[in-house]
């Protein structure tokens, strides 16, 4: 059965750094009409990098709609007209100072498919060489790096939050 | 290294029936002022059903945000108040019609940590009885139940491309 929502107003609510919001009236596959309330979201890259001592490397941050610090894999947000790929690259030396000499497209997935138009592109880094961080001015975190057997504790303890954080470890360590 | 950004403003900028947005000021470790754009949403609950033949139960729905028809498991908003768990119960039998006597709960997670509140609860329910699917009157999806063997092929195809979904069938499939 197709089921397509048919957009008859768009109504742009808000433009921000990170994210716009618009609403949308749609027509559903009963005739009915109702509203569609959507975040707007460039997309974006995670990367699971595996160092030469079989070491998973996790970045802790401080996600402030969590009001938390989360252990997540390296991640970032894609610029306009970037290549997913590139930017894998960039953000895994960005964030963790690790150079990737070669990437595997794992998975794309919507984390919030309901809402959001963000998408996500994660990639496998098993080829690491150390170069040096550089982070964003106004980002900050922690670089950590853990075995397998280490991550299966965390995870145990449900101490992995992230959902781009546990479809690569799910993948991986099993 | 302790990196909590501490809120000094916050603006609410939408309120709607999923979701609202506010733009909070907060001060960053380095002692700037920076904003946060931050989606609010309830919450919600997806089941990994799987039925007495072994196969899984999936949705099939269009997802404006992504212009698309989504394959994913069954999932659903939390009403104001409701705990998890009923609310898994309460989706499964309005989406699919089936009747799980027991969940078990395997991960609680974060969609979208960098700028939405969303927590997606994930359950497990492999003890089924059929009872009459009722979805609500502007709710259009639909069922299917595939073996694990027709998931995998699914997954290779790259045609798994929710988050929760592939959390659910990575930790289930391998």
């Amino acid at each position: 059965m197709e089921l397509t929502e048919v957009t008859k107003n768009s109504n742009i609510i808000f433009s921000g750094k990170i994210i716009n919001l618009r609403v949308d009236d749609v027509v559903l596959p009963n005739g009915k009409i109702t509203t569609r309330e959507i975040v707007e979201h460039n997309g974006g890259v995670s990367i699971l990098a595996i160092n030469k001592s079989g070491k998973i490397i996790m970045v802790e941050q401080y996600r402030k709609p969590a009001e938390k610090m989360l252990l997540e894999i390296p991640a970032g947000k894609l610029n306009i007209g970037e290549e997913p790929i590139e930017c894998a690259k960039r953000e895994l030396m960005e964030e963790t100072g690790y150079i990737a000499k070669e990437l595997k497209h794992l998975f794309s997935f919507y984390p919030s498919p309901g809402f959001s138009t963000e998408i996500l592109h994660l990639f496998l880094a098993n080829d690491l060489e150390k170069g040096v961080s550089n982070t964003d001015p106004d980002e900050f975190l922690n670089v950590h790096e853990y075995t397998v057997d280490e991550i299966k504790g965390i995870m145990q303890k449900g101490l992995i939050e992230d959902a781009k954080t546990l479809i690569a470890l799910l993948y991986y360590i099993k």
